[in-house]
């Protein structure tokens, strides 16, 4: 396999974005990438495209060719999905097709337009990521799901409600002045701790938002990445599996895909924990993140309230997460985030975030598709490696 | 790039399949193909699934990970979605994950569950392929949109009705005796010549059903292709773009998409248009395989009518296409059609075909999506080339 690098990012603003359509945010996205990697967009041969429910959110399939045609090229163009984490599937089938010798140079754009329809709808549809005949036609939401998760989880290893609202006070104090988040602002963990109950033990504020937005990046083969002023090189990209209706599962304290994905990503990368300098972690309700960072082996498992509260993922931390203030505050456009996830990590590795991890040279980025059927592990790296 | 080649197929009837779900259909495919490869489930490393829209149609998208569940196996499953070429993009980032040396033996599974929903909503989910702000949403369906390209095409051409019947009763004709396909049965010239009016001048014979329906193919790596009993080499695997809305092309007579994906394959093939033994088309109306065979020339532009109307196509044709009856008379589950065209090329390079064409060593299968906004062409051969 050949290495890629990622050599150019881009966004939108993430939020409620009602002046703009599904092809305007991806088009926004693809073109400031583009800018970034300072190319000509006839210079894409390929664009990847992560959505989840195009056809539920706005009647529209087919968003590959969509965004192909916006952008005025006749490449081949293809859309991916996998639940929330169709940003990052996306990523990995571009990485693994630049890594194949195909293409040398291809757009990745992760979008979602999810607040043309109404609330009720828009949760019917994310829940389509589950399984249809055993959970969401019976009524489970997503919340409902992780709401299961997180009292498995208090249960067992004693988490703390105060743990889980430690979570979104930290997120939400990352994005202060983030440009691009939905909720720039802090929250206290007062306000979490009474924020109105959505699926109990989960609070409005542990969850992350019904969020539009698009976020794209460039990846270059080997071959030319070195043309580019700061390119940011793939050292693993991994994916992992679990069931898909949690009931089937052996154990509900943790996703079996992170963990093959984690243990896929370190072994390729040949990197241990300890040698992340920054991560991005999947905090679609604040108990994922918990146990984000157990499945992936920064903490044992059933200790990951206990790291939060002990402040090892703040921006102080030994292990800075969410810098920019992950999926609650920067909002969670689904197909985007994996996406953008990459696009901030992106921004660490060059040394130009806005909080600044002084130093940080790898990265990794954790996203997972619904309740965890699916888990991509990226690690990238300011240096070859 | 590493050779690759397909060592095992499968596929479900084809049909009104009402006692089996979006999952049954994928899964008995899925086993059928493992069986026909002589693998275990368990050899699989990765899954590629075609599906255009299991959220529109069952409310079910996250299918990749469904499917994987269902097979038992937690490895990386992704689905791809480029409309009603969903099954042959899946095909081809299968390929090329195989191509680029991470995986060796992958399974692809086109799969769409349609009759679940009223006829008039199907047609809806459908249309979410075209442009939703500018043709879906006030009204034009996809058989509209293929009646426009046939009007243009019998105005510049002098293509005739009896020429776009043609079409149709060759694929009925085909069909007889195809245990897996939906309407295995002849029809007459004049049946089809007095069918009720669909969208002038395209009558319900020129249209290819609403089908449930999954086809699967096993791709192995060249390490491991020699093991299997008949390898069906992949020579090329090629996709073009065209604009998503008809109104942005400058000509309505020819697709871009599919002339540059014939292009390219038979460029990467090293083949010539006579190379080619045998042919799956996209006759998802009867207009279009007429454009196809133009399109990649088989005959000049303008003359795919004539070329139909002489035979050239029939099974004692020199270019035999449709020889299981295409979509017209298999049916066209959407997602899945692309790689049941795969599927049916395969049993023919095999020599195992039921209308087998005598010494067919080379083939070639054409997927379209939406109204040509996508277009993949793969080119087949039992020997490594």
């Amino acid at each position: 396999m050949r290495k890629a690098a990622v050599v150019g990012t881009g966004m939108t603003k993430f939020g409620e974005m009602w002046d703009q359509s599904l092809r305007d945010l991806a088009l926004e996205a693809g073109l400031a990438a583009v800018n970034d990697a300072a190319v000509h967009a006839r210079d894409l041969e390929a664009i990847y495209v992560g959505n989840m429910s195009g056809g539920g959110f706005t009647s529209q399939e087919h968003v590959g060719a969509l965004l192909a045609d916006r952008l005025g090229l006749q490449v081949p163009a293809v859309r991916l999905e996998a639940a929330c984490a169709s940003g990052s599937v996306a990523f990995r089938n571009a990485y693994l097709a630049v890594a194949s010798g195909r293409y040398d140079l291809v757009l990745v754009n992760g979008v979602e337009k999810m607040t043309d329809i109404k609330t009720d709808e828009a949760s019917s549809v994310l829940m389509s990521a589950g399984d249809d005949e055993w959970e969401s036609s019976i009524g489970l939401t997503f919340a409902g799901q992780y709401a299961l998760l997180a009292r498995a989880h208090m249960n067992k290893f004693g988490t703390t409600r105060e743990q889980l609202a430690a979570v979104s006070v930290m997120n939400h104090k990352n994005a202060v002045g983030n440009k691009h988040a939905q909720f720039p602002f802090p929250v206290t963990l007062d306000a979490v701790m009474h924020a109105p109950l959505v699926a109990d033990p989960l609070r409005l504020l542990d969850c992350s938002p019904i969020t539009d937005g698009s976020a794209a990046v460039i990846i270059a083969s080997e071959n030319i990445a070195k043309r580019f002023a700061s390119p940011v090189w793939i050292l693993a990209s991994e994916q992992g599996a679990d069931t898909i209706a949690l009931h089937d599962r052996a154990s509900l304290t943790e996703m079996q895909s992170a963990k093959v994905a984690g243990k896929r990503a370190f072994g390729t990368a040949g990197l241990a924990q300890k040698d992340i300098d920054v991560a991005e972690l999947h905090d679609c309700f604040s108990i994922n993140e918990i146990m984000n960072l157990e499945d992936l082996g920064f903490c044992e498992k059933g200790r990951g309230g206990v790291f939060v509260e002990q402040g090892h993922v703040g921006l102080d931390g030994d292990l800075p997460v969410n810098t920019a203030g992950g999926l609650k505050a920067i909002g969670h456009p689904v197909g985007a985030t994996g996406v953008r996830q990459i696009a901030d990590l992106v921004r660490q590795l060059r040394g130009k975030a806005a909080n600044q991890v002084k130093g940080a040279k790898t990265g990794l980025a954790l996203n997972i598709g619904g309740a965890g059927a699916t888990a991509v592990v990226n690690i990238l790296s300011a240096e070859q490696g």
